[in-house]
């Protein structure tokens, strides 16, 4: 597949113009699977459909400017070549959603339905536990299917064997660390706590697969070996723990309208980010004896959310949390100046910083 | 990794010897496994322990046996590089397994707890409904990483890029006609008949990812090309068609020691078997009223059960189903006498047809 758009690295809006590539290369790789689905059954061709919905609904796509960022700037020359491993990433991530949405019962995402909250409606005739199940189960094998086409699609982004190796290691690392952060994030609202910390949760359930992952892969296929990426990695993890905990802060504080999310579901799943961390830390009796009664309730009004939420920012966990963002991000901003990388593009990799901290409420 | 047992072709009994070695691997794989998870966490360390526990307990590694024998007949002369490969493919089938038993809602599996059972269990203090949902979680979780983990170590079966590129693909092309079966066979239980015959659900469900896909990676990795497999695939898809209808047959009709799955789940959960298909035809009203009755009820006692199958019986389906059997494996059975190999390897095809059909009930 040619490149749609050109990839203009003078480009002074270089984000805008990774995303309106990726966009163009995933549209058309998606209508490609509608067709290829379409022979199986028409009933397949609705699921990826509404897989393409989704994916075309939203995503800044963080992860694939993140890979071309790396490449170009550990001297890869050939930036077309990455747009399919940019996808890829981009592919992995919608799919980590799916999935991650099915774990915290949400039906929307970017604002629209995500794929169980499209199933949701198509099923509208069953019963409700069956409905909800089987609308389950079409957004899990989705999923299933999008974790498929990213490898796919990360097996064209090289032609050197050993380059694209190292490419798909680093995939494959970024997934075994996405799903087990996942599980201890799930865990942690279920189990009691083991004393595992939100920062170490954020660090594999995000830092690796959208930050570590993606930035490894595009110096990996640039030809960058393991030491010169070690300043990167240390960046990735910053800037990844710095971005979860403003994902958290805009999860429960942030408005539906701009995050396309309902800001209650954290807070009904009992999700323990950073902030519930800092709560019980900062918190007297009283504060939490009323926090507890409601939270991580399923049944939780909003009224009640409401209420959480003036706990959370007067027991002073909003403001210790929006520190703890600043340190990481302080220290991504630190690793840049050790990275082995020409100085133009050093700029970009501060900006980035910006992009994932200064995100509107 | 070196080969724990060496393959010997002269072996009278290969499947066992292909068992064997493809176990040892698939051990020593899942041990590095859980050691990586462990050093993430103790509760990722148990995910992997659960995965591991569900792979060795069962399972007859036809589709390892089937990509090797492949490559040995298509002029393959190493069998041991292609280890990996064939774990892969296991490892893609158990993860199949583990999200095909969610949406089927089974908690056992090879006669043990699969995944999702072994969480009911480690979950047993939350309450119901949270502990169906978050059991369900770590299954759907642990079947992604089993999907990524498959993809990296199909990436170790060629050092040709060009060869292993068309394995992948093989591998790609399965999984999206096995996502594709899936979902059709989920909703044939559940939406009204859109003509949809339980043969083509069975041919993308089941003949694409567990049959067509593993032999033609393994012919591919050793060089043949679309037309030498042309007959191949023709076998592929007329044992594959054959296996599905014998295992619905004993999925239903089976004893529980033998399957090791409850032979209620399919009447439970409404499958479109072919055997239904086959009653919806020959039964008269009276009969069929009394079956659509319990058919399909997740609250089906086990004489009820008991008599829908005692229906099937009368009406015909069962053995109209091992006539459509016998019909398929003697059309895999015509194909074999086409293929382009040796004749020394025209036996190990045969036999491969009475292992998929003369299962033991």
């Amino acid at each position: 597949m040619t490149l749609p758009l050109p990839i203009d690295s003078t480009d002074a809006n270089r984000l805008t113009n990774v995303q309106q590539t990726v966009d163009q290369y995933l549209k058309n790789y998606l209508d490609a699977q509608i067709l290829e689905a379409g022979t199986i059954s028409p009933r397949y061709e609705r699921l990826w459909q509404a897989a393409t919905r989704l994916v075309l609904s939203g995503g800044k796509r963080l992860r694939p400017y993140m890979l071309l960022l790396a490449y170009r700037s550990f001297g890869g020359t050939d930036e077309s070549k990455l747009i399919p491993a940019a996808a890829a990433w981009e592919l992995l991530h919608v799919a980590m959603l799916v999935h991650d949405d099915i774990i915290d019962r949400d039906d929307t995402r970017y604002g629209v339905d995500n794929v169980y909250g499209q199933y949701l409606k198509q099923y509208q005739d069953l019963p409700d536990v069956d409905r909800q199940h089987f609308a389950n189960s079409a957004a899990m094998l989705i999923g299933d299917a999008l974790i498929a086409e990213a490898h796919r699609l990360l097996a064209k982004s090289s032609d050197d064997p050993l380059l694209l190796a190292k490419a798909q290691a680093a995939f494959s690392t970024a997934i075994m660390h996405a799903i087990g952060g996942e599980l201890l994030d799930t865990e942690s609202s279920i189990l009691p706590n083991d004393g595992l910390a939100a920062v170490d949760i954020a660090r594999h359930k995000t830092a690796s697969y959208s930050f570590a992952g993606p930035l490894r892969a595009g110096a990996h296929l640039a030809g960058a070996d393991e030491v010169d990426i070690e300043a990167l990695m240390k960046y990735a993890d910053s800037l990844g723990i710095a971005f979860q905990l403003t994902d958290d802060l805009l999860g429960t504080f942030g408005s539906t309208d701009k995050t396309g999310k309902s800001n209650d579901t954290d807070l009904k799943e009992g999700k323990r980010t950073y902030i519930i961390e800092q709560f019980n830390q900062a918190a007297d009796q009283q504060a939490k004896s009323e926090f507890y009664e409601s939270f991580a309730r399923q049944d939780m009004t909003s009224q009640q959310a409401e209420r959480l939420r003036h706990l959370l920012t007067k027991a002073g966990a909003v403001a210790s949390t929006e520190q703890a963002i600043s340190e990481y991000a302080f220290e991504a901003r630190q690793a840049i100046t050790l990275l082995a990388i020409d100085d133009v593009y050093r700029p970009e990799y501060i900006q980035l910083i910006s992009l994932c901290v200064d995100r509107e409420k």
